[in-house]
């Protein structure tokens, strides 16, 4: 099969390598699309090592295909269907073995290579706005990076759950079209921001805050922490803009906050398919319906592989890029 | 009534106030026995500010007593009734008025005046460490400051629970009290630690740490982020030890970590029903066995309250200081 390969020095190459064997408990998957995220990036450039059990140089953590075999244990999704889901890598291959537990279905209603872009954004913007950060009906959110794969997600899953979403961006134009697409409350971040400056911009915007999903980090803590309302919960997803800050400790305990951290790529394989079933009961059926949709900047052919890393990397993409396997 | 009063400069002058009149919810507590808390040496000293309906200038955050009269909508408790509780302020004084669903009722095996230093640090351990920190049996307790009020409440909470305590003093004496009482693994924490090197002692000692509860802020924090296992819940009921630190946001999100802020005394008063109703069902049966009993470290009467204040304030007491104002 062709597989996406990262060489020394970061170069991708595509390259012939063995169709994997799925186990007992795996499904062979003929993969069409696969997005690609930030982790992707960071693996390329050397600090994102795979996990024990990925395969350790081809990247990719997302997948949409056809299941084209079954492992002996396995009673559900059957060969032919349309399935799609998180890996721990591997995925940027035209053949995925994984766990059965770890596919949801594609509705119709998707292009089957686009759905290679849906998982790794909505799985993380459902885990952590709903499941971690608890959102109720009525609350507000605020999203960073709101024009993401994660963020354009965050904003429509919150729509639907009957939210006010405040989203931030770097970009004037971006932040446009996240209002076309039903943003409550743009707020531009400039560079070099004062983080008390920002989080005052976006109370006065959206009021205080009940569930942030934060995907930079860095001084966006002190935005987050200050933004927040009474009994507030921080949902730290991502560390672009910085792994460490100042927490005003002052604030977590007048306003009863609390600041979660959290991955998907290392989870342990079970709660992975609690995410992943969580996903296909609760966002599945949106997706199905065109309630919510995928934002797909650009579907870019495996051979074109690094042109497609490198215009994610430049953050002037407006969602995910995806790359087409077929 | 006599009531401790805090006048201009901090002093502490015992004055006759009004008996206050109980409202339909309430009953009105002939008070035994008074606790003192840091939380009433930081009024004393201007900082922390009674909230909106408390007495402004009568410290006391608990009380215990005997039911005196009851508000015409209370069914329980009744008059003659050994009650418990936490009060905004106002405790320090002959006569409480408080809602009846802030009461607790105090045990035959409890003297009716120590009862008085009891629900402020079960209440609050029992909170943090069970409902907040989500402790289960075979778990690993981490408590800074184990010999204070909270610190030996969380510590016996812990043992009746199945868990293992890692606890911290600065006092090599009062670790040897808390070990006398069970304490796992005493570990001592110098002035102007190192906070990774703390860490290595504490996991050393007692392997990562599911729940912390930490009382004192400050440079624990990184203590507590560098000793917590893998989805470890650490909660910051206090910061004496200061109000800011920086967050290593890298091991909150790989450890998958929740850090929490909490406060008793400025809960609505369902929230402080629901704890006093936890409290009552959970801790006072384990106080009325005997198994787990407060830790007084001094009785002192009402006219000597501003040498007991004092005492607290030297940081070497073991346990509570309880006004006596029979």
């Amino acid at each position: 099969m062709r597989a996406l390969v990262i060489h020394e020095g970061g170069r991708l190459v595509v390259e012939d390598r063995p169709v994997p064997e799925p186990a007992a408990d795996q499904v062979l998957v003929r993969v069409t699309g696969a997005g690609i995220n930030r982790a992707d990036l960071l693996q390329r450039a050397g600090y994102y090592p795979a996990p024990p059990g990925a395969p350790p140089d081809i990247p990719g953590l997302e997948f949409a295909g056809v299941v084209e075999a079954v492992g002996s244990a396995v009673t559900h999704p059957c060969p032919g269907d349309r399935v799609m889901g998180i890996v721990a890598g591997g995925g940027q291959a035209e053949y995925v073995a994984t766990a059965a537990s770890h596919c949801a279905r594609v509705p119709e209603t998707l292009d089957i290579v686009e759905a290679g872009g849906v998982p790794e954004a909505f799985i993380t913007a459902h885990d952590a706005m709903v499941v971690q950060g608890g959102l109720m009906t009525g609350q507000t959110v605020l999203v960073h990076a709101v024009a993401s794969g994660v963020g354009t997600a965050t904003l429509q899953l919150a729509q639907c759950l009957g939210a006010t979403v405040v989203g931030t961006s770097r970009s004037k134009d971006k932040l446009e079209r996240c209002v076309e697409m039903g943003l409550d409350h743009p707020v531009l971040a400039p560079s070099g921001f004062d983080p008390a400056a920002l989080a005052g911009e976006i109370t006065a915007a959206g009021g205080p805050v009940d569930v942030t999903v934060d995907l930079l980090g860095g001084p966006y803590l002190g935005v987050d922490v200050a933004a927040a309302g009474h009994k507030g919960r921080i949902v730290m997803v991502g560390l672009i803009a910085g792994a460490r800050a100042e927490l005003d400790m002052g604030m977590l305990l007048h306003k009863r906050l609390v600041v979660r951290g959290t991955v998907l790529r290392a989870r342990p394989s079970d709660e992975k398919a609690d995410a992943t079933h969580l996903f296909e009961g609760q966002v599945v059926p949106l997706l199905a319906r065109g309630t919510i949709r995928p934002v797909i900047d650009a579907v870019v052919p495996l051979a074109e592989a690094e042109r497609a890393y490198d215009q994610v990397a430049t953050d002037r993409t407006f969602g995910k890029v995806v790359l087409d396997l077929r």
